[in-house]
């Protein structure tokens, strides 16, 4: 066993077992020890053959603290283990306080590598059929988050893209469909609303932006609503 | 072999080989034939064990008529084999001209599954260990492409988010740049340069929003260009 072990932080996908990447499912593989998010699934832990598997999930909602706990037990368990896998639900870099991890594992001296995951709103898409760009109406996308309440005037925090994906997206996507129609944006604008990404319990909603501003069926699960003129479904596809 | 077979639009990732999903590389194994892309790397099609190997490559520039015959392609291959695969560099959703290949099969009455892929952002960021989100720093970030010449006054185009990642950034990148600094940003706006993500010839440049304004010295490959405050590196920070 070496004096200090190595960090991968890995991106387990939306949920499938066999959406993570093959660097991913190999890594998991080979760990002595996973640390994993609240956001993965049972049948993805399937894939760690040996290795202790330590839930450390938070919920939005709890305080940052729980973040510092987890800094500190990826320092220790890479003073113990060769192997060490964050597992972390979607894609490390994209809203999944890589940057907190990263920075207190490199105050350690700890060795770290990051594995990209698929991130949720390519697996949408793909769940979907629905392209978040497309020549001639959309070339830009832009992946958000909101910590403002409803009803709060913050205007500037929603992206000019042609294409909106709102993560965590429950009641703050209201709010923004609410702010999106008080700038103009068409009433009619085609809404996709998704729980559950590659899950069996899957769901997945057309609606548009006017019956988004009015509130969501929605309440259970991760909500992702992707939103703009390129979420308009082909005169043929299959819903 | 039936009377038309299904096609599934595969997202190939950044390049390495290991970097495709589970999914994907086990569709590639039992594929009957794989049409590929440009992008996709020769160690990529290793894992097609038994399929036709169809390059339709299109390299920027050249005239959208070559996605005509893709499509045409496309469904005369399911029309002949039981099991197409569509590879795509990065994620079929973003930047892949999906929507024509899907409304192409879907007129043809053939049956389409999408595959989601690692985007080159998410590849980029891993590789350079640099999150794309940040907490109190950046909670939002655009993908996009420019269709612009540098010189154009289009400002509207460039997304308001506080990450900015720009694909195929080369030339349109320095235009980007001069553009934010026109609106104000900082010249010291920090900008990551990446070229060839997560293969062999891998290079990645750390530089400022003003020295991107003034020209790039990577003129070769596919160029990603990521911006904002959130691109800072850390202080104990491995290159």
């Amino acid at each position: 066993m070496p004096a200090v072990g190595k960090v991968f932080l890995v991106g387990a996908g939306p949920g499938a077992r066999d959406l993570i990447t093959v660097r991913g499912a190999r890594l998991l593989g080979e760990a002595d020890v996973v640390l994993y998010d609240a956001l993965v699934t049972p049948e993805m832990l399937e894939l760690c053959a040996q290795a202790v598997l330590i839930p450390v999930g938070k919920r939005a909602g709890q305080r940052s603290a729980a973040q510092e706990h987890i800094n500190a037990q990826l320092v220790d368990c890479a003073r113990q283990y060769a192997r060490v896998v964050r597992l972390k639900g979607g894609d490390p870099m994209l809203f999944g306080r890589a940057d907190e991890e990263l920075t207190a594992l490199e105050a350690a001296g700890i060795d770290v590598e990051v594995v990209p995951g698929i991130t949720t709103a390519v697996a949408a898409a793909a769940a979907a059929r629905q392209p978040l760009t497309k020549r001639g109406v959309a070339r830009s996308v832009a992946f958000f988050t909101s910590s403002t309440a409803p009803g709060e005037d913050d205007l500037a925090a929603i992206p000019s893209t042609d294409t909106l994906v709102q993560y965590m997206g429950g009641r703050e996507a209201i709010a923004t469909a609410q702010r999106l129609l008080a700038q103009g944006r068409r009433p009619e604008t085609p809404v996709l609303v998704l729980e559950n990404v590659s899950r069996p319990d899957e769901r997945i909603a057309r609606i548009t932006l006017a019956q988004l501003a009015l509130g969501l069926d929605t309440p259970h699960g991760p909500v992702l609503v992707m939103l703009g003129e390129a979420m308009a479904a082909r005169a043929q596809q299959p819903t």
